[in-house]
């Protein structure tokens, strides 16, 4: 089949409108922090399950790549085509009904395509909670939160993604369709596929529908901001936070003074607790979601943070007394990446480590790019209660930071993941592997483990179709 | 090689006493419920993961098929040799060590052949609570709980054995120890290999460690027993005690009047509340683990059950005055299984339904089992939070059970697993397939999926030499 004779057969799928080749593709062929611009053979928007099969089981017929997309807002450079003008994008932005609310189960089944906040928006208004929610839920899909095991701030009491699904529709390598939108809390039927394919970042199969859970909404939730005196500080404050809220614990967020000095001089509106006192070389917070009420969240709130107070692992502490205070604290915690942006060009990390070692890598990696790298300045910040910092390696302040970059940026992440490594952590903690990290799972994931995943690739995409060269290295044909 | 030669390889590699091929080798050799008694060609006991990886290695070399066991407890005969002879029994019970407890990272990190009370008892030991429970615990391991991704009564909080694992240690097919045991809790470094053995059975490898999560210990922990007018009834409690109760609802069972007259009969010391309360088809018992105090978890049920008894989907119910008082709620509802084994032979099932739909699936099945086989008696209980009933069926009252089971015991099955196909289910929620179910598996499971699983057996385990004719069919050589 000729490529024109292909465009014909896809259009023949999807309807013409929705098989795109020419004009400005750019919001599909670049990657969302604009590091990779690409070239699709096609932008193909399909608007069923069916016709996802029909165009997945077209080009495997012949061994056409697909790369599956969401609402590329990924960080790894996963879901946006190389530069040789081969590969199919495939667009599930269209898909985006929510099939099914199930009030006595606890569900809702969704197309892939949805975008996150919408189905946050669905099930607020059904009266209950769906509680993924991450920087860009605003324009990522489910089902690339699905792909790449997303993250964000609430994992630490809902977990990521994989917890929050409870079952797949899936189209294969092949193009055939399967199934696996039972919405059961226990099913033992065999291999666990769904959570295969959760993370698989597009390389085995294209994910078209998804059974959520839902949670019932709290009562209440409301949010504190503490000064700690040291990360192991803030280690301790976490376990004392599990003990006496338990499940109540939704969020706890940790944030380097070093960072927050970045929003002070940024966004000099936003106003930060405990900004520049002496001593709180970190700052934490914290939220505690109720299913009784606002009086009794704060009780058990103002309970913790007295415990902590007396304990030292606090230094001072505020709750705040609305919504709109709430609001605004977890602005200063969300506005850090831009007040990094604003300082410059900056070298980005997403790695977790064992709560109880958080703070002995801290101490290990700062001293070693202050020896290494004399004068970069860290941005550390991120999910401490899940163990994931965001440890951002920003250049000094004197020269020319671009130049810095340029130099120094394959020696920082060396660093970084050596003694990230040595910690016994991982690389990538929610982002994902992408075509930008293919190399470091070589080095740091470990060979066994390599050569499984490698196995299950070739079994379950044995023309390597699917989204080639990203997680694993391309098959070499 | 020679048996002998091969024998003699084993020995040296675990010692000749943890060699066994002679003597009574019933305990390793027959399944918990007696139901097939195999014959090994020796039951191997390694002490250690390079043991087990030098065994499964010279196992592979050979062709000879493994069956790795734990506790030997299993319910769908997943970890008992064939009757062939040929079969290696890998036993893991003397890798009982619990390695390493992390505070502040709320994990342990175990051997697999660890019991699971055991690791309860160093749980709360150190502080914390290990929440998986069920009724083997006394006997089971850990890594045949991971084996089988076991349930038990707490799932409708804590999850699965799935949910509560951070990390696995396992030797793979080829005799290579794959390390997994960062614990972390997030890491989206490549295929979620962890999911995918767990729940395989011993099909892909063996686990031979874990990491595993811990929570804080409830401050309270507080039991009550409620009667109810319908399953439909019993399903709008659970939707309410989820709202009231958020996470502190962490046990929700729910048992049929008939399945608490056998207990009735056969443990007449034993007191059920409401038992022949008359409108009350079921009754359920609610668990309430509180992170504050008693106090405070009692006002929480009391307000509950107020707002349960005003909307009539209770119609009386007990809150537990005293531990003692919780335990033997709690033991009214683990004597079911007992009474029914009092009563005489009966059909167990391990069903799981959307909760939304098991009102009606229980009202399709019962008719559809009485107009079939008039008189079966149905023996209805389960854990309704995770909408998992063992749905059993006894012989009629009237005429020989033991030949009602001989003519009738597929036709009941068949039935039953048609009617749970019908609603959407599963046929096994929590006990595996093993070698019992392998035909279930075949005829209810989706054809797409099937073949995926396959690919993956062949993949990981290529000479098919890990617990074969479990979970799948045995590949014909």
């Amino acid at each position: 089949m000729s490529t024109p004779v292909l465009l014909e057969r896809l259009r023949q799928i999807v309807g013409a409108n929705h098989v795109l080749t020419e004009g400005d593709l750019i919001a599909w062929e670049q990657d969302w922090r604009r590091r990779v611009r690409g070239k699709a053979l096609a932008v193909v928007r399909p608007g069923s399950t069916q016709e996802v099969a029909d165009v997945v089981r077209t080009c495997a017929q012949e061994r056409v790549a697909i790369v599956p997309q969401g609402g590329n807002t990924g960080l790894s450079v996963g879901s946006t085509p190389d530069e040789s003008g081969s590969q199919v994008v495939l667009s599930l932005t269209r898909m985006n009904t929510v099939r099914h609310v199930d009030h006595d189960n606890l569900t809702m089944t969704v197309d892939a395509g949805c975008i996150l906040q919408s189905l946050q928006d669905t099930a607020d208004r059904e009266g209950f909670l769906f509680p993924l929610s991450l920087a860009a839920e605003g324009s990522c899909t489910i089902g690339g939160n699905l792909g790449t095991n997303a993250g964000g701030t609430q994992v630490v009491r809902y977990g990521n993604t994989r917890e929050l699904c409870l079952g797949l529709e899936v189209v294969t390598a092949q193009g055939e369709i399967w199934d696996g939108l039972k919405g059961l809390r226990k099913d033992n039927t065999g291999y666990d596929l769904r959570d295969l394919f959760i993370g698989s970042e597009g390389t085995l199969g294209v994910i078209t529908g998804a059974t959520m859970k839902l949670y019932p909404r709290p009562a209440a939730q409301l949010t504190a901001w503490a000064a700690v005196p040291s990360m192991q500080a803030a280690v301790r404050l976490l376990g004392m936070a599990h003990r006496q809220l338990g499940a109540g614990l939704t969020g706890f967020e940790v944030m380097g003074q070093f960072a927050l000095s970045f929003v002070t001089r940024h966004m000099p509106q936003l106003r930060i607790p405990f900004a520049e006192m002496e001593g709180a070389s970190y700052c934490v917070l914290l939220e505690n979601s109720d299913s009784e009420s606002e009086q009794h969240a704060r009780e058990r709130f103002e309970s913790l943070l007295e415990l902590a107070l007396e304990d030292g692992c606090v230094l001072d502490a505020v709750v705040a007394e609305s919504i709109a205070q709430a609001n605004e604290l977890w602005h200063v915690r969300e506005s850090i990446p831009l007040a990094q942006a604003e300082e410059g060009p900056n070298i980005k990390h997403d790695i977790s480590v064992a709560a109880s070692r958080i703070p002995d890598f801290v101490a290990y990696a700062d001293a070693l790019l202050q020896r290494e790298l004399p004068g970069v300045r860290i941005v550390n910040f991120g999910h401490l209660g899940d163990g994931n910092l965001h440890y951002n390696v920003q250049a000094p302040s004197e020269g020319d930071p671009k130049a810095f970059m340029r130099e120094h940026e394959d020696r920082v992440n060396h660093l970084v993941y050596e003694a990230v490594a040595r910690f016994g952590g991982s690389f990538s903690a929610e982002h994902g592997v992408g075509a930008l990290k293919v190399d470091k799972l070589q080095k740091y994931q470990s060979p066994v483990a390599l050569s499984m995943m490698q196995a299950i690739k070739s079994a379950l995409d044995p023309l390597g179709i699917m989204n080639p060269g990203r997680v694993l290295p391309a098959a070499r044909n």
